[in-house]
């Protein structure tokens, strides 16, 4: 199974040891394409239509794209936009952080499904449930 | 003409007025469906699903999506990726704050059209040259 993690890069810094955290549970239920979105550094030698290019392709390939949607992020929307087009399952996570819930485009899509956690065991017993039937 | 404006809600009500002002020019080009991003009270009478539905059934209703992208924003992203799937012509604006750009998503994206402003004369300049041709 090829997973699309997607998470904030330039906005969410602050959560890249989570990223990589849910990135390493991931690995055990498949491949997942998007490792980098783990690392605290940012690959500055691809052009920016690289990138996007690069990252569209991958929705495009994968099975599964899962998304944490704590911190707001213009990519992360619109992985999640162009992966609903392609008709991908997708699978959001999120945190709620003082009294802030993610965004109400991302809970209101029934074409997606969208889970709240606490913390990270949480977050992997959905994983679990959800990527145990794909 | 039928034109979507889509700005951060949420994460970016520090933008309203900017909002607002944009939204004020653009009325001059067309209608716009979504006015309510230029104000600073946020509907709660309505569900996150049919928030969803209807800014969905109005991308797809518009003939041009304008986007303020200098906010991080998963709807704003979301909605780019699925007005790109909807062949929309799309016209992102984002100014530079602080060293920050716009996602590299957004930029890297040729099926849409970028441009970085400074001030709202600029802006304005911006969505002359580029609607007076639609």
């Amino acid at each position: 199974m090829k997973i699309y993690f997607s998470g904030s890069i330039r906005g969410g810094q602050q959560d890249t040891d989570l990223y990589a955290e849910l990135i390493q549970e991931l690995k055990q239920y498949g491949t997942v394409l998007t490792e980098h979105i783990g690392s605290k550094t940012i690959d500055t030698t691809m052009t920016d239509q690289e990138i996007h290019d690069r990252d569209v392709m991958w929705v495009k390939e994968s099975d599964v794209v899962i998304a944490e949607v704590t911190v707001p992020s213009l990519g992360v929307g619109y992985e999640i936009g162009r992966a609903i087009d392609m008709k991908k399952p997708i699978i959001c996570l999120y945190r709620t952080i003082n009294g802030k819930s993610t965004s109400a485009m991302i809970r209101g899509c029934s074409e997606l499904q969208c889970f709240e956690y606490s913390n990270i065991s949480k977050a992997k017993e959905i994983l679990k449930t959800q990527l145990k039937t794909k």
